[in-house]
């Protein structure tokens, strides 16, 4: 006898899979491919020895803050940090409005948990980011997609689309999309918002990127022009995964308090709360004024990387291949022409030691086969140039 | 217009709900109160300076593996340190049989994702811990429950249970268990392996505690005994948050590879991997060899504040109280004659300065009014006879 575990598993196991793109990238993880794959930001930019300097003091001052079980909320003290800091970025908070979470991946984790009965459909743009279908699928949700394109989602076919399937709410990116890498207009973000309290939709805004705008003028977050208006339409999503570093797993949601609420609820069971000594560090960056430095040096270090990525294809890119060019993120949209497989091409790439991740998995519904997503975050601008200049030699025979 | 929260939410909230005592620890936070409410370790015991010293090293020599993202299984070398460690404690396992979780409460959710559908049942011991029951209940968990007694719960009361309510999971705590202390006898723990075995039914055994033993002779995990004769019908749970500290939200299960991967295919969309500054710093204080010394700090000081808690039970408490005596872990559990509440015993506590954990909230299924939880661990000796000199008052005067 004994058990018989796949006999036990719960239904919404079928409804999860894997991310098809971690096991990608294991294959592009050899040390001679150059991996344009890899959704991560550079190691080499984290303020290492900031973080050491301020974990020391921390330890050293506030040991059980740092250590010791906190509230499921966050630290009384970093909440209201964070509020402030929404405040002077256009979103008026208090920390009765903040709930730290254990990175973006958890808040959406913990919305699906709030939102999403089994059959309940999430508009999301097309293609999106990946970890949030992951998410919601737990959930059993279902997908109404909008296309995007260099302006974002348009927002008549998300009326549209909102008439037609009743989505429970809208999982939008307005900035530097991940995967697209475009960000949505001043005017459509403006309707946007507008259609969210006109068919009370909430919109779910990830903003893991905002503060890595290093070209264009700054634009107002889809939850700015909601609370400027008295709205309260708006989940707010930040990170410190792309400023500090990822492995903090620190991230904060901005919602009404009811909504809050809801979420320090779910999280009590989910994992009680998050790292304590993360919360730490991450207020005394904030305390000490370190944040803004480390964004400005890390936004101009992007900034030369995506100006060599996008002059490097300009060169080397047969011209019937499209591409985005963003004014900040990590990432850059390739569509190859129509007919094309951006799958088979990437057997072809890795013999030439380059490697980037097919687009076809952001698409919710499906489609995207032509289109691949590149980033520019991890290497100096001579081995990004090398990079493109072997992928166009990929593209270019896959062509003839 | 404008969004309609009340209206949007998933039908599992009904189900969930924030701990009861969550709330009773707010009032017990007064500081003229001696409060043996807590579920936490003592932060005065925490290895502050090793940390420390732990941490700078981590952050110099692998900053990469501190901050950067990780696996969703864990730090790899990690994995393989809490394998042997595993090994060493009788549990033999490899790198591919360890999940490192966000804290045991992620792995009790992520157990409740794989393996729960709405209205499934698990069997649970009567009481049993409260924050596994709010993770379960996220996934629309019904229970069965199972009396304990001073040697755990009895094989044929589970015998019984799995044959009527044909339940998909057991989760036990089956050393120093939350709330009561009880351990599960050895000749008992022999025959609960038996039962999963032979109805296939799997165990999630919860160790937080085992590490804590103080008096009597150590047991072999039901896990242990379970590997021995070939069996994988356990899941094992252990955390660094009563040895480390919890702060640092790290915990991990041994299960057969197979589960394994459920499991990190449910923690992708759930928090993509935990800390990995935390895992890094539990990586060199199992290398360095600093557990064991620490483990046994805190035993000899959890012992004298269990003795002097018994003590002064014996000498304050009317006989006809009842109260059981753990070898190990943090907490007695105190047991009022028929008919008392110790919800109301609490109101009356709270006036004379002291505080504790009404039982009831920890049985599944009700009842346990005149039933109390006393946590030893946070206070000095002479602070615990004062703690128990009042209660023992106020004991007296609800008795007359």
């Amino acid at each position: 006898m004994g058990v018989a575990w796949d006999t036990l598993y719960a239904k919404r196991l079928r409804w999860m899979t894997t991310s098809v793109i971690r096991e990608i990238l294991k294959v592009a993880q050899s040390p001679d491919v150059i991996s344009m794959a890899g959704g991560w930001p550079d190691a080499a930019l984290f303020p290492v020895e900031e973080i050491r300097a301020v974990c020391d003091d921390v330890l050293r001052e506030m040991p059980r803050e740092s250590l010791q079980y906190g509230l499921t909320d966050g630290l009384p003290a970093l909440r209201e940090a964070l509020a402030d800091y929404m405040t002077s970025q256009g979103i008026p908070a208090r920390a009765e409005h903040i709930v730290i979470m254990s990175g973006s991946q958890q808040a959406l984790d913990l919305a699906g948990r709030i939102f999403l009965d089994e059959g309940d459909a999430v508009l999301v743009e097309r293609p999106t980011f990946l970890g949030a279908l992951q998410s919601f699928n737990a959930y059993g949700a279902r997908y109404v997609t909008v296309p995007l394109d260099d302006e974002g989602a348009r927002p008549e076919a998300i009326a549209a689309a909102i008439e037609r399937h009743r989505p429970k709410l809208m999982y939008l990116i307005p900035t530097f999309q991940n995967p697209t890498g475009a960000t949505m207009s001043l005017d459509r973000r403006r309707r946007v918002v507008e259609i969210a309290a006109h068919y009370g939709v909430p919109i779910l805004e990830d903003d893991p990127y905002g503060q890595l705008r290093f070209a264009g003028e700054p634009l107002p977050t889809l939850a700015a022009i909601d609370r400027a208006q008295g709205g309260e339409n708006i989940i707010y999503l930040s990170t410190f995964s792309k400023t500090l570093a990822p492995g903090l797993r620190l991230a904060w949601a901005v919602c009404s308090a009811e909504v809050a609420q809801q979420f320090v609820m779910a999280k009590q069971g989910a994992d009680l709360h998050s790292n304590a000594l993360a919360q730490t560090i991450a207020l005394e960056f904030l305390r000490r004024g370190l944040l803004g430095p480390q964004v400005q040096r890390i936004r101009e270090t992007y900034r030369a990387r995506r100006d060599a990525m996008c002059e490097a294809i300009a060169e080397f890119f047969p011209p019937e291949v499209r591409y985005t060019q963003p004014e900040g993120g990590l990432f850059l949209w390739v569509t190859l022409p129509e007919g094309m497989d951006a799958v088979s091409l990437l057997h072809e790439a890795a013999k030439e030691k380059v490697a980037f991740v097919p687009g076809a998995p952001f698409f919710a519904d499906g489609g995207g086969e032509n289109t691949l997503r590149l980033s520019f975050a991890c290497m100096p601008p001579e081995v990004i140039v090398e990079g493109i200049r072997r992928l166009a030699g990929v593209i270019r025979r896959a062509m003839a």
